[in-house]
């Protein structure tokens, strides 16, 4: 077995190399942001670490064994027209990124719930009034996916006070939380107050998020209106319904951290939308180190002959 | 025993109206917030409701059996000249109130972690850039006050990642959670990344968060400086330090929900400092009808001669 390793990520290239210091001690790294490796003979290695790698690399890869990806999110890998059919891969779903997600749902739930920007407003006015204030309890929160993310987040939602259901396209039972399947999404969506979305992207979810699905959520809940809150994959928001929709009164805001287009252009309408609050793709973004130990443990695994963990199943995308 | 309640209340007079409406089907209430009951006979009645009472209530009231507060402090009562000396004061703690004070304190601690003031200037300047980022477990939030809400809010933070650790004036031991009595105080501020202020106002509380020691709480954590947050009372802050401090770099932000002088003056400085998140002493607003339903409870217990719950120790003052 080749002891060498190729690094195609493009993350933040002083980020990973400062975690690259100390991984993968046993290992030669072949790091594909340096540009002296660009043109580098990469037959005879048997992994790679990529998140949006390059379209040529699974070509110039003919002995590939393992595909680590560096997020849960496999959409940019699984398009790569040279991706090699038969070789597994591992997505990065750890407890680093699962907490990280689930601050972001929560912070967002209770900024939300308990009036933030209402209250941010009136600080720059100088007016001291106390806001109706509804408690968690007295909200569901309904979340899209129900991975390992989605159970977290419903999990401390939960112990927030927050009623919590949840919907994936297949039946999943999770105890303590009620959940739909594709045939339940209009009973899911009727249920609602603030909608979380954790999906994966695939076909079926690529603009799921749109202006018809918004106008099946609950209206007057204890916020009055539904709220959104998207820390899956860009592609499956239509951002310019969530606008419209805030627009026309049918969501009382948003909170958005992914986008069709990333980096958002500078130009897009949303930066500058009041009731949406905006982050850069930070809701979870992977710990490097984190990201390359559990790739360790699974080349140990791979190499001792024990199944890969959370392998991503091609035919439903995730 | 009379059938008579009275009311003090000056909460929202529209909120204790329609909270009145199906409370005390048994009694009748005399609101002391309708002016026809000002120089009404109180003699004979036998319960008082109150949080910020008329000076003269309980010199009127001389058959008074039972004085419920309307909120968890009970400052504002033991202040009165007039109190008298053995009846039982029940404070205000119900799970409504724990709920909200837990939801206040998770979402400003998040607030704080995920570094939400820095994001929202960010989207103003339409700026697409991750900043570095600790999750809660690279931080230690340490809770001053570890009654019933800091309890509640220590286990709601631990759910979400955070290291907790707690103070309080005796020593209490709390299973999983690092406490610190009177004699630890230094040790404890010197571990704490995120101090919560959730202590009864006493004559040893008062002016306790000021400069000297927010100078004892840990430099260099994961956010570089600790932070504030205060959602117990008012007259326990030093707000001009929490001001000063900010501006000297001895903390990096905070939240505050209390003030010495409520409602806060439109001319105090503190509205416009950019790194303090202002809220008017909404952290965990008491909830009138729960509210009515507990001493409704208490009053049941007592006629059938069980003892009160929630009972105010007067020489400790909470």
């Amino acid at each position: 077995m080749s002891n060498r390793i190729v690094i195609d990520l493009k993350f933040d290239p002083v980020a990973v190399r400062q975690a690259l210091v100390t991984a993968f001690p046993d290992f030669e790294v072949i790091n594909m942001a340096n540009p002296a490796n660009r043109e580098r003979d990469l037959s005879g290695i048997a992994y790679a670490v990529c998140w949006n790698p390059d379209h040529d690399l699974f070509h110039r890869m003919p002995d590939l064994k393992v595909i680590f990806s560096g997020g849960a999110g496999v959409d940019k890998i699984l398009a790569i027209p040279t991706l090699p059919k038969h070789v597994p891969i591992v997505r990065f779903v750890d407890d680093t990124l699962t907490n990280r997600m689930s601050e972001y749902v929560v912070l967002q739930c209770l900024t939300h719930l308990r009036q933030v920007s209402t209250y941010a407003a009136m600080q720059k006015r100088c007016e001291w009034r106390e806001l109706e204030q509804p408690e968690a309890a007295d909200l569901s929160v309904g979340i899209m996916g129900m991975g390992v993310l989605g159970q977290d987040a419903a999990r401390k939602l939960q112990v927030m006070g927050f009623n919590v259901i949840g919907w994936s396209r297949t039946p999943k039972a999770i105890p303590g939380i009620e959940t739909f399947d594709a045939d339940g999404l209009d009973d899911f969506l009727g249920k609602t107050d603030i909608l979380v979305g954790l999906l994966p992207l695939t076909a079926e979810t690529t603009g799921i998020y749109n202006r018809t699905l918004f106008e099946k959520l609950r209206q007057g809940g204890a916020l009055g209106k539904p709220v959104f809150i998207n820390a899956g994959r860009g592609k499956s928001q239509v951002t310019a319904d969530v606008i419209a929709a805030i627009r026309d009164g049918v969501l009382l805001a948003a909170s958005l951290d992914v986008f069709e287009e990333e980096p958002l252009p500078a130009s897009h309408p949303v930066w500058g939308e009041e009731r949406i609050i905006l982050t850069p793709h930070a809701a979870a973004a992977s710990d490097e180190r984190a990201l390359f130990r559990l790739v360790e443990r699974q080349i140990a695994r791979f190499e001792a002959g024990e199944p890969l963990e959370n392998v991503v199943n091609r035919t439903i995308g995730y």
